[in-house]
Formats: C-alpha cells, structure tokens, sequence
C-alpha cells in the first residue's frame, strides 16, 4: 500500500461512474502501470463502500476517498468517518470539490481529522482566491480549477498555470498543485504536465473511452514522457 | 445474507461510535443472535466503508447504511452511490436522521434509488406531521422521534407510541413503526415493545456499557421475550 | 394590505431579477392591476429588504416572502426570521423551491411558524410523491413543477395538471393548485387556468418583455378571461 | 449613513433576538451614541426584513446585514440579494457566522459582491487556522472566537487575542481584528479593547440586560475609555 504521494502523481478519478467489478478491474490496470512506472504516484478515487475491496486487491496505489467529514468516533449518523474510511484502506482524500463543498469550518477540521491519521489531502479551489486561502491550509495538494479566468483573456492553459502555480508555491512550495480541468485525450496530459502542473488526472475522459484501460495506460505513459523530458 | 424487514425488528446503530474491529466483533455477535432468534430481523448500522467488511462475516444480519444519496452513476464525487453500497452488502438504509437531515426532493430521489435496488428504508420522523407526509412516501419503517409530544403532556410512552402508531398506520397499515426515543435498558426494550412498536434499536445504551456484547444480547432476549408476550 | 389567497390567483415571482425602484414599479403595475380584478388575488415576491417598501406602497396586493426560516426570535444570526418579514408586511411566503430546498424538518417547522403568525404558505413540489407528501403538510397552496412527468409520455399539459390537481386535492380539497411550468406569453397563462388550475405565475416571461408592464397587464387579463370562461 | 468601519468600532447584534419596534428603539439609542462619540465606529445587525426601516430612521450608525448570498441579479429565489440589501441602507455585512456558516466557494463569492457594491464585510473565524485562511482573502474585519484556544494552556484573553492579531496583522496590517467571545458587560468589553482589540459587540449580554438601553450606552461608553486608554 502506498502512501505518500510524491510528483509527478496521476489521479484516476472515476467519482460515482464506476463501482463493483468494473472499478476494480480498471483499479487493477492502474496498479498494474504504478509498479511498471515507481516514480509516479498513482491514486484513484473511490466510492466509500468499495475502499476496502480496491485497497484488499492492489499494491502500488493510493487508494482516494472521495470525502470525509471532520468527525471523531462518536455520534453523526450519516457522516464520513475518517477512521472507518482509513481502516478499511485509503490513505489520500478529496476535499471541498464543487460537486461536494465544504464550509470553511468543515474543511478545516477534515483536514485536521485527515492530518491526525495519515490521510494524504488534496483540496480543491474554484479561483485564484480560494487557492491562497486553502493554501494558507497546508493541504497535500490543491486541485485548481479557477473558473474566473475562464473567458478573462488569461485563458491560455499556460498563464492559467502559471497564475495558479504562483499563487499556491508563494504561500508554501512544498504543496503539490494538479491542474486537470478538461482533460480528455492522452495530449492533454502531456502538454499540462509540460506546462509545470506536479499531477493532474481524468474522469470521463477514461471511463467513456472505447477502451478506458487503454486510455488509463496512454495517459500514465504521456504523464511519465512529459516529466522525463521536465528534466 | 437477510435482506427483508420483517417485525418485530431490533436495529444495533452505533452511529459513528464504532468501525474496524470493534465494530466487526459486536456485529457478529448480534449476527449469532439473530441466528438464535431466526423471528427477530436484527439489523446493524455501519459506516460506509465497514459494510463490506461487515457484509462478508456475516450470514444472519440485514447490514444497514447510514445514508445513500439519490443519484444514479455518474458525476457525484463525494456521494453515497447506492450500486456501491449495496454491491458491498447493504441491504437497509436509514434515511433523513435528524443528524443527516435530507431535502424532501433529496429523500424522494434517496427513496426511488433504494427502491429500484432492493434497498428497505427506514425514515426518521421528526414530528407526527413529518411522520405522515413521510407515511406518504411508502418508507419500508419510519423511526419516530417527534420531539413535539415532549412536554405536552403527552409525555406518556403509551400516548406518544399510540399517536405516531396511528397516523402511520392510517396511511399505510404495511409500514413498519420504529420507537426508539431514549432507548438505554433492556427494561426500556421491553416496555417499548410491549406499548405496540414493531421495532426498536439502541446506540450508546451499547456501546457505553460496561459489556457491550452482552447489553446486545439482553436487549434481543428483551425484545423477543416482549414480542411473544403480545401474542 | 391583502391577506387571503384565494382562486383564481396570478403571482408575479421575479425572484432575484429585480429590486429597489424597478421593482416598486412593476409592483405598482400590479397594485393597480389587482385594483381593477377584485375577483383575482394577485401576489407579488419580493427580496426581504425590499418587503417594507413595497408592501407600504402597495394597497391590493399579497406582498410575498421568498421564503423563511423556521425560527422564533433569538438565535440564529442570518437567517430570516418571520416575525421580521410579518412586520415589514409580507402575508404569504414560498417555500421549498427547488432554488432554495428544505430539509423536511425545516419545512414543517417553516409552515407552523407562518400558521402561527398569519402567513400564507406556497409549498414547491418537484414530484407527484413530493405534492401529496406536501399536502399532508396542510400548506394554503402547492406550486407544481413535477419533472418525472416531462418526457415520459404524460408531458401534455392536460395529464399533468389532471395528475397533480388529483394527488393534491384527493388529501385535501381546499389546497390551491398553483401551475406555473414554462408560462411565458398570456396564452400560456390563459390555458393552463382553462385546464384546471386554481392559480399560475411568472418570472422572465415579464422581467424580459420589451414591456414588462404591458406584459404583467395582458397575463391578468388572460388569467381574469379564463377563469370567467370556467364558470 | 455611515458607510466604513474604522477602529474603535462597536457592534451591535441582536441576531433574531429582535425586530420591528423595539429594534428600532435600541438602534436609535445605538445611533444617538454614535453621534456623541464620533471616534467610534457604531454598528446594528438587523434581520433583513427591518434593514430599510432602522437605515431610514438613524443617520450615525453603519446598518450592517447578518448576511448576504454571493449572487447577482437573476434567478435565485429565497436567496439573499446585495443589490437589494445594499438599497435598504446595509454598508455591512456579517459573512460566515457560526450560525449560518458558508463554502469557502459562497464566501468567496459573498465577498467579491460586497466589494463590488460597497459593503464592508465582517467574516467570522472558528479557529487560527480559518482566520489565516480568511485574511488572505480580504475581508474589512474578522471576527475571532477561536473554540481551539478553549482549554489548551492558552486560555488567558491576552494569549487568545494576541494570538490572532498576530495571525491576521501578519497577512495585513489593515484587517481590523473582532475580539467578542463572550461579551456580556461593560468590564468586558473594557478588558478586551485594553488587550488590543479593534472593535467588540454583544447580543444577549444587550438584550437580556434589565435595561437593554443603559447597557447599550454602558458598553460604548467602557470601549471610548479603553480606546483613550491606549493611546
């Protein structure tokens, strides 16, 4: 099991598209490319039920919760336990994405709850703003998806990056910064990678290719030749 | 694995309190007693990533999620997918608990999902006019806890179990009513069932105590010895 | 000041698009509207700041809240408190919008604060299960937007206003039927009263006419002309 | 109309202790104050539905809003509009409460409105982490009630207010600091202002007070002294 996730990292993201069989299979393909490619950190998120049965069933990944509260064993019903969710397995969660957002209150004490157990955290920001403050933070990683330059004439993935990056090494150069806004092809792995992002990683991009297997392998490899040639 | 809620019904829901190991003893033990009992439907509540520890070392239990959400695969980072829960072995959820409280459109699309898998519900009523529109919705069981009644001079057992009892049971004599306000003895067991719950369940009355296990156990022998009783 | 919604009712709900002097306006508009159709109760939401203003310039109308908290006077810094909004001279409130959704406990508790203080409640419903759960709520009127019907094969106008018009007045006749799909053009407004409804309602249908004015003017008239004709 | 918070500063906030009359009695007495000692900067919360009434009847004062949504005009039903706010004669807002806490996307957001429209922001902090998260983002004051310092060592007010003057002064020297953990008599805020705070306030401390009016003056009159004090 891994634990500690390192750059370059490359983020299998399937949210609630796959469970079951069909994730694991696809889990598998994904440790499978992490022990050909040791210097890249793998890690694929998954739903809460199926933690255990994906961390049981592979070796070289990070093993992603999608959420967790910031709750101690008590009561809250209901609630994403972080002992639970690291008992049966994952050692990296995701905070604060769009789909599910947090108070600044909770956010704080998940990422204190995931700090207290070894849980790696990689806490998501919707612009320029939200990066410095989660940064202020001390997250693992921050996801950046900054919607305001988005039409603003910064729209070119590099000043996009750049801006991000800037923000977020400014406050602390040892958070990791992943970039993954709209990747859907092997090519924009590679040229993002090329632009400085430490990781970034794809959701439908894979699990709606004729062949996410395939498409998993391509892009880990695109990743892998992008850092290389990073020197 | 038991999948169907039949009365009379004991539900071990030790919230967030317990996850692991801990967890895994006390579920079996309650799985052993449900064997002993085979009358008694015995459930136990876990969280999330404990239910397909809990699923697979087990044979007698309806293992129970604290929550689902209502989406269909898809987007949704950070949710609770019903196909992931119950693929790890939940065959119960509860749902709208004061602690996990749900929009009306949210418990709608949470019921329908369960619905569509084979999931048995069980609502939390807040108050006899959330007990009714909930009745309304066609939950497997509904747990009341209507605070209102406290201090109205209603305050009897007897009263408060009789109204909830009826204004379920007008709307659909087929839903199963929960009681379990306050719930810490094997004497309250016995008393609740007596005054005509179809079920009841406990959380710190377990956990707290100074033999978890064995409270487990007094509390089912309560229950069923209560149940025959009634005739 | 009016008080009582009663059918046939028009309600100009525009929502967050208008405030201040625009919004005096229109309501004047709407005032003067209500002046001439006695018969009509017409309805006007309003911002709550804006509540005072419109309701001390107003004399025929039913000045509305967006919504309310289920609050008495204390705690709770930021939400809306109803005794607040009774005095600025809101008599009737929406809740439960799918733009601003409640959980079931705060929309049981959001209707019994406005009982108590006179406030006439609009519930939201966004399914047929949601309407006849609200129902049992014993709201004063019941906005339906049930989408599972739109593209199912029941999407003319004629089924879905039968379908919900029976779920809700089947628990109770005396809830109004507020039908407001998609009304944009007085011939919308004329037709869904023609097939049944007790009331209708609009938003950009008038914030974006070239005339808003003459716009909120031509719905009335269309609403007026159709319910005469139901006879 | 007052429109900018300027250090010694004073709020007021009966959250939804109050309304109507006998908020404007005490805002009157608040803004009468305000006229005596002009150094200092007085602030009344007002639910949003009274905000034009006590901004019509008091000139000295800055009506302050107990919170405002982060949109613009547009849908948004029951959400809580800046343009509309801003019109009654808000120049304030209270963002982030305990009570009414926000994403960090929402606050964000809230923030950026407040700043377009002219409304000064006061943004609530749990813990030294949230206030370093906040003050990166700007805001006129924060206000600190860091639950984390209860009971580590550093439980004296000294520590606890130096503490977060550090934190904050340390992003930016213009943030003014909110010290009003439980404010409740004169000699409270008198100690409080003397360890350095810019600004205090009081609820129920206020509200509950025999004579709610003498308290009222009480409090600003100890702040004045303290603030002279200083130097």
């Amino acid at each position: 099991m891994m634990t500690k996730i390192k750059k370059p990292f490359f983020v299998f993201n399937p949210k609630s598209y796959l469970y079951g069989e069909e994730l694991l299979k696809l889990a598998q393909k994904a440790d499978e490319m992490a022990a050909k490619y040791p210097e890249i950190t793998v890690m694929v998120t998954v739903p809460f039920a199926d933690i255990s049965n994906i961390a049981n069933q592979t070796e070289n990944l990070i093993v992603t919760a999608q959420h967790i509260d910031g709750i101690t064993p008590g009561r809250g019903i209901g609630h994403v336990l972080p002992e639970s969710v690291y008992y049966a397995g994952a050692r990296a969660v995701f905070l604060n994405h769009a789909e599910r957002p947090l108070t600044l209150t909770e956010l704080t004490k998940s990422m204190q709850r995931a700090q207290e157990l070894g849980i790696e955290t990689i806490v998501c920001a919707d612009s320029l703003a939200e990066a410095r403050a989660i940064a202020n933070l001390k997250p693992t990683a921050i996801l950046c998806e900054p919607t305001e330059l988005i039409g603003t004439g910064q729209t070119s993935d590099e000043s996009y990056i750049t801006a991000t990056n800037q923000v977020i090494k400014e406050v602390d150069e040892n958070i990791l910064v992943m970039q993954a806004a709209g990747i859907s092809t092997p090519e924009d792995v590679y040229r993002t990678m090329k632009l400085g992002a430490d990781g970034t990683g794809c959701t439908s991009g894979i699990t709606n290719a004729d062949s996410p297997i395939q498409m998993l392998e391509e892009m880990i490899v695109a990743l892998n030749q992008a850092y290389q040639e990073r020197g």
